[in-house]
């Protein structure tokens, strides 16, 4: 499975390829950073943002997009344009068919680290340590864009038998149900 | 000056069209909503903004698109979603290189009603009049994009008065600069 992870931000929004199937070992195929000027138009840099993810989706063709799951709670300065450029990479996704994930910050540290609260450091030798990578990927959001695809490598069988269940669920249901 | 206005929403996301100038009677071109099933999946969702929108931009061709600013702070449960229905307009506007206007809702209720805390019948009674209908917009979303546009045709010429300073300040500012 290639997943594309997406840590959305409208100043820099970290993306990371990752590859690989619950079980074996992880390779990265890239990691990198799409940035927009601070000082720019909102609408403009909504624009960039999109042009920034479509280069990512056309070069790297991943067959799911994970993003982080943005909670109006949080970081209450930054979070609107948080929310702004997760709009945007999964409006991309989504347009070419793409499966999009979402996955919390705590599903993501707890999946790569072994714990919910663990820190940004932490997170960063994880992924240099499971992608077997030389150094930690900078900026810290190009590291949490990676850690994000292999929580959902991780994750996802977990969450096709769910959504297998449901779905068997959902039909013995509408079978039994009087027509 | 022809505005669109939004009022962002994942589930109704409101859109007028309002043509005229400030201290003139104003005309309503056409007023709707964009609406998404609330169990789609959001990138669908979000797909699906963009095709509405686009729809109203290539039917009406708006000079600019003035969207409402979301906070943070107010209704933290759709305040995610309203962000993310607002990044899809600025975006499509911006693609196609036309302004984009950001009014607060107290913004645009002193603009229509005098008073920044009017509830929202009072803003569907002014539209009502200033537009000269027959009956408020219906839902309260497409009154409210109304409003929108009418609060950027009035507050417009202030604004524009308000960039020619600015641009005139930082203009001889960089040429009493030393080089």
């Amino acid at each position: 499975m290639r997943v594309l992870g997406v840590d959305p931000g409208l100043t820099r929004c970290g993306v990371g390829v990752v590859e690989g199937v619950a079980g074996r070992p992880l390779a990265m195929l890239a990691v990198g950073v799409v940035r927009t000027p601070a000082d720019a138009e909102l609408g403009h840099r909504l624009v960039a943002i999109e042009q920034g993810i479509e280069e990512w989706l056309d070069r790297h063709r991943p067959e799911v997009v994970a993003v982080e799951r943005v909670f109006s709670q949080h970081n209450v300065s930054t979070v609107m344009g948080t929310a702004q450029a997760s709009a945007v990479a999964m409006l991309c996704a989504a347009r070419r068919g793409i499966p999009v994930a979402l996955h919390t910050p705590s599903e993501v540290k707890a999946a790569v680290t072994g714990s919910g609260r663990a820190d940004k450091a932490q997170v960063g030798a994880m992924v240099t340590r499971l992608l077997r990578l030389s150094a930690p990927p900078k900026p810290a959001d190009a590291a949490d864009a990676l850690a994000l695809a292999i929580c959902h490598i991780w994750r996802a069988p977990a969450q096709n038998r769910l959504q297998q269940a449901v779905a068997q669920h959902a039909l013995h249901a509408s079978k039994g149900r009087p027509s």
